[in-house]
């Protein structure tokens, strides 16, 4: 195998979902299309320059405020907290939510040695004091470092009066009973709703 | 979805393998490691100017003779001929063949107004003339288009006296027979070998 060819099979087998098939498969389509390996190399290498963080929410933007923060149709009194920007992707998909959002950049994790002062949480407190917030829904992992994060945030938000909530727990949709964990299974049936 | 990143999804999905969730998840990925995204840029940017073709067989080299032109260890006196460098990939992986190759650059193709003389054909005549060659074995995709190129060069070898062969065609290892077509169903049976 050529150098050039190689280093890019090894960086390419570098990113999430790619194998060394699907590497080589990407490696000749670029190497068959100089424009499109130009616009890519492009698109990859200005990227870090080019995107910026929202100054009020902390997700992605192209420079000043978010798509979603400038929007003038959401609304405006309810703040989804997740803990990275991909995560707001997702949300946005289900269409069922149109207030705004906060990144907090990551979870409280003793682990990993985050704590609390690593995280966007002072602006987030600031933005509950001074825009008029009623709502803080919490849309954090179901895991320890979530749940933790959650506890945290509960307790100073608490004081300032604003009403928190966070996104249920329960079954995925779709998939077999069997797949849940008995956690979740024991979160779906305290957290059941009634049929009428 | 802010414009860079919109513009490297797009880039992305145009990519073989990649739809708009693996596209997405790439991109968080390279946004979270700028120095994998710096290698990446650079790996894929730098491709064309680094590839150069082999001046004998015409496979990819990093400049002069491909690897397997310069390895000492390989036959000099058999020539595989293929369509497309990546397919040489895919022929020494099976370690069953330790001779020369040369790509074509394409087959002969009407639909796509491809002729011999596109083709790197006249170089492989030179190279079994001046070379010693005992045997050329064509190893082309058993449609149209390479059936034409192999009846093609068929032709213009014969004169030159070396042997001339073909990769055998026939049910693929491990498979069903049900998903075999006909027409490889036919050439296995008339292709079939004596057990003994």
């Amino acid at each position: 195998m050529i150098a050039p060819l190689e280093e890019l099979l090894q960086a390419l087998t570098r990113l999430p979902g790619i194998g060394r098939r699907s590497a080589e498969r990407i490696a000749f389509f670029l190497l068959n299309r100089p424009e499109e390996a130009r616009k890519l190399a492009q698109a990859i290498g200005s990227l870090h320059d080019r995107v910026k963080r929202c100054p009020r929410c902390y997700s992605l933007s192209g420079g000043g405020l978010c798509p979603i923060c400038r929007d003038p149709r959401r609304d405006r009194k309810i703040i989804c907290v997740v803990a990275h920007p991909w995560e707001i992707m997702k949300l946005e998909r289900t269409g069922e939510y149109r207030g705004l959002y906060h990144v907090l950049g990551g979870l409280i994790s003793p682990a990993e040695g985050t704590g609390f002062q690593d995280l966007t949480i002072e602006a987030l407190l600031r933005r509950v004091r001074e825009e008029e917030i009623e709502e803080v829904i919490l849309a954090l992992e179901p895991k320890l470092e979530g749940e933790l994060t959650a506890m945290h945030l509960l307790e100073r938000l608490k004081p300032l009066g604003v009403k928190v909530s966070q996104i249920a727990q329960g079954v995925p949709v779709g998939r077999d009973l069997e797949v849940a964990d008995e956690v979740t299974l024991g979160k779906a049936i305290r957290g059941r709703i009634e049929l009428r």
